[in-house]
């Protein structure tokens, strides 16, 4: 069933009312009408079975039916904070990276990132990037529409590293040393809604002085498996690994 | 370091011998010459260390240092069998699909694939991804080249099937119901070099009647975490899941 997110003045006790581009959607693409059925979110944990009652161009009225029950949110918050990639990359890692359950994107302004984003284009990138994730998030059943910050440099990600539990840094080198405990043995120690931050480099990796001041400020670089991967396949790994220890293998329902 | 697949008659006890494309790539890309290092890997699982000793525009020598002994291949063989999906998302799944360690990707003509394979396409189509497939393998630093075949029907899916230790099916109606524990459960129960069977639905799913003939026949449904995730996304999903499982978790190094 198609899902929107709203905002929670959209939502009063029995009913919900969606406007503009969910509106248009709903009409021209979907070709709902009175008495169809639709998922609303609040984007604050809370999703609801709706009935369209009415429908004008602008506007439409849908009666809430239920509130869903399942937690469709990783039990652990996940922030992916991704060295620049080239090209239209940081798209792909967004949208797949919403569907695996990332809590929140931080591009960083790595050393080697060859894309830079120029200042005045900081807020139409952003923009875009949003749509993609409030996008994925609706047909992946998410509750929550990951946030995507601004471009960070080292010394604002390690100063914002400083609000998580646990920090990690996927390294190349690490993995070739076959040091392959280190995620695994992370997980075992996070308990429901704490904070992993973790550090993915751009297509050149990360440099051996970005390393250095990363692990002083208490980041544990973690290998993931034996082979190279891409920066845009390495988040995915990380999310689908948190997926499968912590909603599969762990706890289960 | 730039990492060839090379046929095994390329290789002396001493010598690789490198022409065509790889010759090409090596001069004209690389930028490579006289004294400049290579691996070459032989697609049956071994990978050397080789150092260039004669350059010509059409073959190249290189001198072999040393045979590589860490393992780079996921120590279950996984078998991607993909509903065949819209557009080009098979070259994604492929690409992204060999980076994360899948032995095989068997293209499915499901009943709900909008995509069709013309049969006068099927030769190129196959060549594109064959093709796709070896350059993430060795950007990934693989010893075998994952095998792509042609397109099949569901009778010759169930029948390829008898010759797999296990049989998924990631199946989003289990993944509603919370039905979470047959992936590790199944994990659980695998030894190294057993193989696994694993069919993923095109963009409309499976339908009943598929999913019907392949419990039948003996796969297991499983959900994949509790998002609903895109076609394009679950394979990597449950490699990544493998590798997690049996290269970090259960056997590590």
């Amino acid at each position: 069933m198609q899902r929107y997110f709203i905002e929670k003045e959209q939502l009063s006790d029995q009913t919900a009312t969606l406007f503009g581009d969910d509106a248009k959607h709903i009409q021209k693409v979907m070709r709902m009408g009175q008495g169809d059925r639709l998922i609303c979110a609040d984007n604050e944990g809370s999703a609801y079975l709706c009935e369209i009652r009415s429908i004008t161009p602008d506007q439409i009225k849908a009666e809430i039916l239920k509130k869903f029950e399942n937690n469709t949110e990783l039990p652990i918050h996940v922030t992916i904070v991704q060295g620049l990639p080239k090209g239209d990359k940081l798209e792909l890692i967004v949208q797949k990276g919403t569907e695996c359950g990332a809590k929140a994107f931080i591009p960083f302004k790595a050393e080697r990132s060859i894309s830079k984003w120029a200042d005045n284009k900081i807020e139409k990138k952003l923009a875009r990037l949003k749509k993609i994730a409030k996008e994925a998030a609706e047909q992946s059943h998410r509750l929550n529409i990951p946030d995507i910050s601004e471009p960070v440099s080292i010394a604002q990600l390690i100063k914002i590293s400083e609000n998580y539990h646990q920090k990690i840094v996927a390294y190349e080198e690490t993995a070739k040393a076959g040091e392959q405990h280190a995620l695994p043995e992370l997980f075992k120690k996070m308990r429901a809604q704490e904070k992993l931050l973790v550090v993915i480099g751009p297509e050149g990796g990360l440099s051996e002085q970005e390393i250095n001041e990363l692990t002083k400020a208490g980041f544990i670089c973690c290998g993931l498996g034996r082979r190279i991967l891409r920066t845009e396949t390495a988040p995915l790994y990380v999310l689908s690994a948190a997926s499968y220890h912590f909603e599969l293998l762990e706890w289960g329902e």
